[in-house]
């Protein structure tokens, strides 16, 4: 039920996500009056079944009121499902602060994880990189940085179906001295090789675009301010080359010539391909579209979704955060044996 | 003498500046056997004065290094010139760590301000807006942001020519709860009238290339980051743009035609028309040219320097500096009072 085009917009990019894949068992969570007259019409929908509710979470109720008075919304429900087992993965393009506390609450963290970590894909000159944290936490200690790390590793695995994903801390320079306390702690302990990651380094605000590594680890607000900059970027340069080419009668006629070339800069830039957040080191697999996502970007987060459960994303994700747990339990044994020598 | 392309590309730089600015009165600061030769073809340049010193801080000294044994480096001496009165201002193209740290140890902190914050300007949908702090101070407080607000402020006025600029202050989101304590202290203080500051409100990373202020106030972790992730972007996208102009014979035929049209874009996205960085906050103008700039980027840096001297903006910046002092102090006992009455 959530999302700007809401439910129409669902159930079409359902319809596209089982045509894409045949042994998709959607269970749609919603008004069945609203649901049913918009699920006649194509027959693939027929096998889609409906757990039915009046209520919903509003775009613009507060997440913590959500969480009081929604226990019987569309959003609570679908979450209520993994919790069960009956469902393998929650989908939802609702009110995004309302679905991260509720999933929080109900699946809760796994064992060993702090905090979760919200995640997302987007494209560089090397293919689609993962970036997290994205906004779940301002501030982060250098064992969430790590955990994130760890989660980004499993996610990208999964979806970016590499063996040992590059991963790379954000920073405001290469050396070693740069960043805060917390940011060189971490990359002392993914240093680490007991640790398994294919660790490569600090990373800068261009190297993120440029696809320096596959997995890029930072505190939300820095994750969050990136990737929103990246995108306000891609916008302002996509609306200059639109105004570029319809400024003349022989630059229409340029683009008259050269739009074939430009559709792979066009299907780069579409954000419907990357559409999908996910909240990672929850008890399930939670994914996140865009509010604004059209049929396509509903089916791509669809996909992730499913991906991620058919992959083994979970017991993944619990033996990377084991690896992790200790190595950061060597790390801080041995930061405490050289402050006990140097005393 | 710093910058890849040194000394040549500084005094080419110097002469355009000389160029375009009559008035101006430059002194080159380096070894005069390397100068002299250089200088020698183009008359302009006759005008120019010669500090000479053989000694130069490299590209790769660590800055504290820098500090101790380059007390005759070019660097230093052109820094002393500003702290002497014989210089209006400082430009220079070398290490910024070390150009960073000696200007703050010679020219110290504007009495009031308590830590010096990089800016620079970058293009927007709505004209050049201006950042800072773009990564001298990875932590700050509510006061370094509000004082950052006011040197923002000073800054955007006398280069944007723009009488009360709009300040906005970076965050994850634009809810008043959204952010860090010391960022949600920052606006509280910015909203009060008696600061004189024309604030905006909150803005996220994609209102940065929109241009939704024209002065944005953040950390320096999430600064630089910020501006780091849009030239990446920038540079990503040209790439791809060159690229799909190249793939076939008629997108180079298309080229050709939309080849004037794209000229606007060309410029806007030409990193030497923004060439400059500002040390703010010391007593005396500190301008960072890139490493990499080409003579325009040189001769731009150079005009921002004389644009803030000319303008008059170290007291337009003391007077801010004033303003923001009192408006903190009051925001200060307010918070304490109400401290008291709760108790």
């Amino acid at each position: 039920m959530g999302g700007d085009d809401a439910p129409q917009c669902v159930i079409s990019g359902t319809a596209l996500a089982m045509q894409n894949d045949p042994d998709l068992r959607p269970i749609l969570v919603g008004d069945e009056n609203q649901l049913k007259p918009l699920m006649q019409n194509n027959p693939i929908l027929h096998q889609a079944e409906i757990l039915h509710t009046e209520d919903m979470v509003t775009s613009d109720e507060v997440p913590s009121q959500a969480l009081r008075t929604g226990k019987n919304s569309s959003m609570r429900l679908a979450i209520d499902l993994v919790k069960s087992g009956e469902a393998s993965a929650v989908v939802s393009a609702g009110n995004s602060g309302a679905l991260m506390i509720m999933a929080l609450m109900v699946l809760r963290t796994i064992e060993g994880i702090e905090r979760p970590a919200l995640a997302a894909l987007f494209p560089t000159l090397n293919g689609p990189s993962c970036m997290l944290d994205l906004g779940a936490n301002i501030d982060c200690s250098s064992t969430n940085l790590v955990q994130f790390a760890a989660m980004g590793d499993a996610f990208y695995r999964v979806i970016g179906k590499v063996d040992r994903p590059s991963i790379g801390l954000l920073n405001v320079g290469e050396e070693e001295q740069k960043g805060s306390a917390s940011i060189r702690e971490a990359a002392a302990i993914l240093s680490d090789p007991a640790i398994q990651m294919n660790y490569a380094g600090f990373i800068e605000g261009d190297g993120i675009p440029m696809g320096e590594a596959q997995v890029i680890v930072c505190d939300g607000f820095s994750g969050n301010v990136a990737l929103k900059t990246a995108e306000g970027t891609s916008k302002l340069i996509g609306t200059m080359i639109r105004n570029s080419f319809r400024a003349t009668i022989f630059s229409r006629l340029g683009y008259i010539l050269a739009r074939r070339s430009f559709q792979q800069l066009r299907d780069m830039m579409n954000p419907q391909r990357y559409n999908g957040a996910v909240l990672l080191g929850l008890n399930g697999i939670v994914v996140k579209s865009h509010g604004g996502a059209n049929q396509d970007g509903i089916a791509n987060a669809i996909k992730v979704a499913s991906d991620m459960h058919r992959h083994g994303f979970m017991d993944d994700l619990k033996n990377g955060i084991a690896r992790s747990i200790d190595a950061i339990e060597v790390a801080q044994s041995e930061k405490m044996k050289s402050k006990e020598e140097t005393s």
